[in-house]
C-alpha cells in the first residue's frame, strides 16, 4: 500500500476567517494555482468522483489533492493508487470542517510549484464546512441519489455556497424516489447560478462534462 | 397539510453541557419519560425509520417526537401526517448540533406527562452532534447501506457514543459495496457493545427487532 503525508491540523488562531481566506486566495492566483473545495455528506462518493476526475484530466493539467478527515488516511491512500498524482492526508483531530487558515496549514505541505490545481477534499458534513470560506476559488459539493432530492430544502447554506452541484450514484435512480427535476429546482432557489452536474461517478458517466468544467474554471483563473 | 408546532432553539448559554446533561437525564427517570437522541448523515432514512418504528410501538406505548433541523418543517409533518402521534419541530438556526439546554428547550413545548418515549431527531451530521450530550439515556444512529461500511473508521467518535447502530436501506445491498460483516466489525472496534440491526425502512424489514429493542429499552428505564 503506498504511503502518504499525514498531517495533524492545527486549531486555527486567526479571528477573522473571511479576511484570511480573501488573503489566501490572492496568494493563490499570483501563483497561478487554483484551489476547489469540494464538500458533500459522508459516504457520497467525494473520493470515487475525484479518481474518475483526475484521470480525465491529469495529463492536462498539474493536480494535487487535500485529503481531510477526522481520522484514518484510506482516502489519500486510495487516491495515490488510483491516479498516481500527489495526494496528502489532513486529520482534523475531531474538528468537524476546515477554515482557511487550516486549509493553508495543508498547503504548506503541498510542493505548489507547477501545480494548477489542488483539489481539498472537506470533512463529510453538510452544515459547518458551508460556514467557513477556506480560501478556495469556487466550492463544489456532491449530493448523492439515495440522500434524497430535498437536502437543498434542509441545508439551504451549503447550496447557497456552492457554484456547482454534482449529482452522484444516478445509477440507482430506479431504486430510490429521487426526482432530478425538483432537485434541479430546489438547488436554484438556494442559488440561481449554480451548476448541476450528473454523474455515475462509479461507472464514469457524466464525469467528462465535470471535467470539461474544472479545466475551464482553470484556465479562466489563470488567464484573467 | 398537518401543522405543527415550530420552535426556533436559542444557543445555549450553559457553560458545562455534561452537567446540564445529567441533570436533564436525572428529571427524565423520576417523570418516567425516556429520551432516545437519533443521529445519522443527511438523508439516511431517519424519518421514514422513525415512521415505520412508532407504527409499531404507539399501540403499545405513547410516543413523542422532536425533530431538529436547521430549516423547514417536512418531517415533523411527515411523522405527523403518517403517525398521527405529537411531533414538533425545532429549528436550529444554523446550529449542527443540538446540546442537552437546546433539547431542554425543545422539551418545554412537548407534553410530557403521561409520555413514554420522546424521540429526538438530531441535525443529520455524523462529526458534532457526537460531541454534545443531550441529555438522552440513550444515543442510537443510522448508517445506511449507500454510505459504506467504512463510516466506522472515519467518523469514530459516532460509533463510539452510540448504542445502537441501524443499518438501513438493505434493499439495495446488491448495487453498492457495502459488507454487513466488515461493517459489524467496524462498529465493534469504536463500542463492544454497540447493537447492529439491519433493517429496509422503505419496506419495513428488520423493523420489528428495532421496536423489541426500544420497548425493552423504555420498559427497563422505567423499572430500573
Amino acid at each position: 500500500m503506498d504511503e502518504v503525508k499525514v498531517i495533524e491540523i492545527k486549531k486555527s488562531v486567526f479571528e477573522d476567517n473571511d479576511k484570511d481566506a480573501a488573503r489566501l486566495r490572492a496568494e493563490l492566483k499570483s501563483r497561478g494555482v487554483y484551489l476547489l473545495n469540494l464538500m458533500s455528506s459522508p459516504g457520497s462518493g467525494k473520493t470515487t468522483t475525484l479518481i474518475q476526475l483526475i484521470n480525465r484530466i491529469k495529463d492536462k493539467i498539474k493536480v494535487a489533492v487535500m485529503e481531510a478527515d477526522i481520522d484514518s488516511d484510506v482516502d489519500a491512500v486510495k487516491i495515490k493508487e488510483a491516479t498516481g498524482i500527489e495526494s496528502i492526508q489532513l486529520h482534523t483531530g475531531g474538528m468537524c470542517h476546515l477554515d482557511a487558515e487550516m486549509t493553508r496549514q495543508g498547503l504548506d505541505n503541498v510542493k505548489l510549484q507547477g501545480l494548477d490545481l489542488v483539489i481539498l477534499e472537506n470533512v463529510g458534513n453538510l452544515v459547518c464546512p458551508a460556514e467557513f470560506d477556506t480560501g478556495a476559488c469556487r466550492n463544489a459539493m456532491i449530493l448523492s441519489v439515495p440522500e434524497g432530492h430535498d437536502k437543498p430544502l434542509k441545508y439551504p447554506l451549503m447550496f447557497s455556497v456552492c457554484d456547482l452541484v454534482v449529482i452522484n450514484k444516478i445509477d440507482v435512480m430506479p431504486y430510490f424516489d429521487f426526482d432530478l427535476d425538483k432537485c434541479r429546482e430546489y438547488v436554484r432557489m438556494r442559488n440561481p447560478k449554480a451548476q448541476v452536474i450528473p454523474i455515475c461517478a462509479k461507472t464514469g458517466e457524466g464525469v467528462e462534462k465535470l471535467a470539461d468544467w474544472i479545466l475551464k474554471e482553470v484556465n479562466n483563473w489563470k488567464t484573467t
